[in-house]
C-alpha cells in the first residue's frame, strides 16, 4: 500500500469502529439526559414562585452533592468557573501570584486565575491519567524555585507560587495523590478542577476532595447538568462558610438592612437550575454504568485496530468516562483532521483535545514548563460521541 | 399629644395604610407571577434537551428584549452584575480608572467597578427621580475635574474619570437627559444600571438605551424573572458582537478547535432560563399596568397622611413602579425603624433604601462627594409590598 492508501484505510477503519458504536445516525458528542423527576422538581419551582434564590432545591442539592461525593461542604454556584475563581481566592491566591495550571485543559482553568489578578504558570501533562505530570513537575520546581520564609518562589519572576489546580481530564482522575505530595512539599496549595470528573473516583475518594478546595461544573455537556451550574467542594466549614458568603454578595443577615462586608459577587445557583440539578443526580449511577458499558463497547471495536487506543480509567481508579477518546499512534497524527473531518461530515460529533493554552494569544507569554507530553496528547487525542444513551438503560 | 403618643399614631397611621392596601395577610415585597407559557417553555427545553447553551429561547428572549426595549441589540447574560462587568469592561473601564456611581444603589453597581480593577467615585443623588443629582454632580466636576486630552481627570486622585453609571431607583427613571449633558460635556462614557427598569421610558424612550451600554437584571425579586438573568443593551454592533464573545468564553468559531483569543468569561444565559424569560416578558405590560395601579391605591390611602408621601414617576416619564416606596417627612425619621418593625412582625414585608454604598466597609475609602441628599434618601424611604399580584388581572 501506498502511504495514501494506508492512510486512506486507517481513517476509514477508526470511522466505520466508532460508527459500528454509535449505529450510523447523526450522535452528538454529549447529550442531556432528562430520564427522572426533571419536570417534577422543574415544574414544582414554577407552581410555587420558587426559582430564584429562595427556596429549597439549592439547599437539597448541596446536601446531596456532599453526599454523593464525600465532601464535608457543597456550595452551589452559577458554574464551574465562577466556582474556580472563588476557590482560588479562598487558597489565597492575588495579585502578584502564580498558580501551576495543566496548558492541556479548558480555557476557564486558567481564567479564573486572571480573574483573581494572578498568573497562570503552565505545565506538562502524562499520558497515563492525562494530567499534571507529578514527575516531571517535581524536577521543573526543584530546579526553578526556591522555598523562602515557606513559600514557594519562582526565581525566575520572583512571584510565589501560590497553588496548583490539577484537572482530572475527560474525567480520569490524575494522579492526585503525587501532587499532593508534591504540593505538601514544595507549600503550595491544591485547589482541583474537577468540572469533568463529578462521579470520578481515585481509590474510592471522590476527585475535588483532595485539595482544600475542589469544583464542579454541571454545563449542559457534562455528565449531569442544571442547565449552566458549579458547585465549590471543600471539608473546611470556615471556606464554606465564606464560599457561600462571597458568592451570594456578601451580604451580611439583617431583617431589612442591606449591608455588604466585603465586594462580593453574584454567583448564585437559582432554585430552578437546582432543582433540575436535584433530578439529575439521582439518576447519575445510570448514566455512568452506561459510560462505562460505552467504553467496553468502544473498546471492542478498536481492540484489533493498528495505530489506535482507547483511553482507560486509570488503575486504582474508577472513572466517570466523561468524554470517550481514542489516542492515535504518533504516526497517524497526519490522519487526525481527516477523522475528524470524516466524522463531522456524516453528523457523528468529534473533536481534538483543547489547543494548548500555551499557544492561545492571551496566554502564550505566561511562565511555562516544556510541553513535550501536552504538545504530544493534544495532536492525538480525538473525543468520540460519550452519551449514557448511546447504550439502553437497563430497567 | 406627647411626641411618644404622636409618634405612636403615625406607625400606626402609616402601618394601616400600607394594610388597607395589602389586604392584612403576609405580603412579600416582590414575588414572581407565573401565569402566562412559563411551563411550556419550560417544558419544553426538558423535553427537547436544550437546556444549556444550545437551545432556541436565548435568541429570541434577545430579540423580543430588542423590540421591546427599542434598543438595537439585547445579549442576555447570568445576570445584571455579569451584565455592568461586560459593559464597564466594553465602555474601556480599566485599572487606574475612576467611576461616576450613586451612593444610593445596590452593591452590585459598584462591585462590578471593582471587578473591571477600577474605583467608584460615589455621587449624590436628587429627590425628584432618586437618581444621581445632574445639578450638583456639575458644580462638583467643575471644582475638581480637569479636561486633559479629552479625559477627565480627578485633580485629587490624578485618575481618569472614564465612566459614569446611572440606576433608575425602584424603576423610576433618573434625569437621563441632563447626566447624557454632562457625561458629553465632561468626556465621560454612560453605561446605565437599568436592573430595576425594566419597562420605564423616559420620554417614550426605554430606559437603559441612552448610555453607550445599559443593563437589565431578571433577578426573582425583579418586575420579570429567569431565575437569575441578565442583559445587556447597546445601538452599537461592534460592541454587542464583542458582549457576546466576551459572555461566551471568547471561543473563536471553529468546527472542533477551541481557540480562545482573549480571557474571556462564563456569563451565558441557559436556555432553560430564557425560557422562562420569554413567557414572563409576554405578560410584562400586565404586570406594569397592575404595578401602576398599585401606586394609585397606595396613593388613595397615603393621600391624607400628614408626614409622608408616595413616591410617583417623575414628570415626562412612565415608571415601571417595580418598587412602590413612601418618603417619610424629616420629621419622622425617627419612626422609620418603628414603621418596618411593626408592618415586618405582622408579616407585611417592607424595607428601608440600601445602606448608602459609602457606609459599608468595602467602599468607605473611595473618593466621594458630599452626600446630604442621598443620606436623607437612605433615611427617609420605606419599600412597600409591590407584587403585581396585588392586584386583580383584568381577564
Ligand atoms: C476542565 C474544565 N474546567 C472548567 C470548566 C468550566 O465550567 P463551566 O462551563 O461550568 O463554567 C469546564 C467545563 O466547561 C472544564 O471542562
Ligand atoms: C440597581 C441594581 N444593580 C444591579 C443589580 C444586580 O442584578 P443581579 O441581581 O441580577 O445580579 C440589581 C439587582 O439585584 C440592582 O437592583
Amino acid at each position: 500500500m501506498s502511504p495514501f492508501e494506508e492512510t486512506e484505510e486507517f481513517v476509514r477503519d477508526v470511522t466505520s469502529s466508532i460508527v459500528a458504536v454509535t449505529g450510523g445516525e447523526a450522535t452528538a458528542l454529549h447529550e442531556p439526559e432528562f430520564d427522572g423527576n426533571e419536570w417534577n422538581y422543574v415544574k414544582e419551582c414554577i407552581d410555587t414562585n420558587f426559582v430564584s434564590s429562595a427556596g429549597k432545591y439549592v439547599d437539597r442539592f448541596e446536601r446531596e452533592l456532599e453526599a454523593y461525593t464525600g465532601a464535608r461542604h457543597a456550595i452551589a454556584v452559577s458554574n464551574g468557573t465562577s466556582a474556580l475563581h472563588i476557590s482560588l481566592l479562598l487558597a489565597g491566591v492575588g495579585p502578584g501570584d502564580e498558580v501551576l495550571v495543566p496548558a492541556l485543559t479548558f480555557v476557564a482553568t486558567a481564567n479564573a486565575v486572571i480573574y483573581c489578578g494572578a498568573e497562570p504558570h503552565f505545565v506538562d501533562s502524562e499520558l497515563d491519567s492525562l494530567g499534571i505530570d507529578p514527575e516531571k513537575l517535581r524536577s521543573y520546581l526543584e530546579s526553578t524555585t526556591t522555598l523562602i520564609a515557606g513559600q514557594c518562589r519562582n526565581r525566575v519572576s520572583g512571584k510565589v507560587i501560590r497553588a496548583m489546580v490539577p484537572m482530572h481530564t475527560f474525567g480520569h482522575p490524575s494522579k492526585i495523590r503525587e501532587l499532593l505530595d508534591l504540593c505538601m512539599e514544595f507549600s503550595i496549595t491544591m485547589v482541583e478542577d474537577a468540572a469533568e470528573s463529578l462521579g470520578s473516583f481515585y481509590s474510592n475518594k471522590h476527585t475535588g476532595t483532595f485539595g482544600l478546595l475542589g469544583t464542579l461544573s454541571f454545563n449542559g455537556n457534562k455528565t449531569i447538568t442544571t442547565g449552566g451550574g458549579g458547585a465549590i467542594l471543600t471539608d473546611d466549614s470556615n471556606l464554606a462558610r465564606k464560599a457561600k458568603h462571597l458568592t451570594t454578595t456578601a451580604k451580611v443577615p439583617h431583617k431589612w438592612r442591606y449591608i455588604h462586608d466585603e465586594v462580593g459577587y453574584n454567583y448564585r445557583l437559582p432554585n430552578l437550575n437546582a432543582a433540575l440539578g436535584c433530578a439529575q443526580l439521582e439518576n447519575i449511577e445510570s448514566k455512568i454504568s452506561r459510560k462505562r458499558a460505552l467504553s467496553e463497547l468502544y473498546q471492542e471495536k478498536f481492540n484489533n485496530l493498528n495505530g489506535v487506543s482507547l483511553i482507560r480509567e486509570p488503575t486504582g481508579c474508577r472513572s466517570n468516562y466523561w468524554l470517550q477518546a481514542i489516542l492515535l499512534n504518533p504516526q497517524f497524527i497526519s490522519s487526525r483532521d481527516q477523522i475528524l473531518e470524516r466524522t463531522n461530515e456524516i453528523g457523528i460529533s468529534t473533536r481534538p483535545a483543547w489547543d494548548l493554552l500555551t499557544t492561545l494569544k492571551p496566554y502564550k507569554d505566561f511562565p511555562s514548563m516544556d510541553m513535550a507530553q501536552a504538545d504530544e496528547l493534544a495532536k492525538r487525542v480525538i473525543n468520540l460521541p460519550s452519551s449514557p444513551q448511546l447504550i439502553k438503560a437497563k430497567k
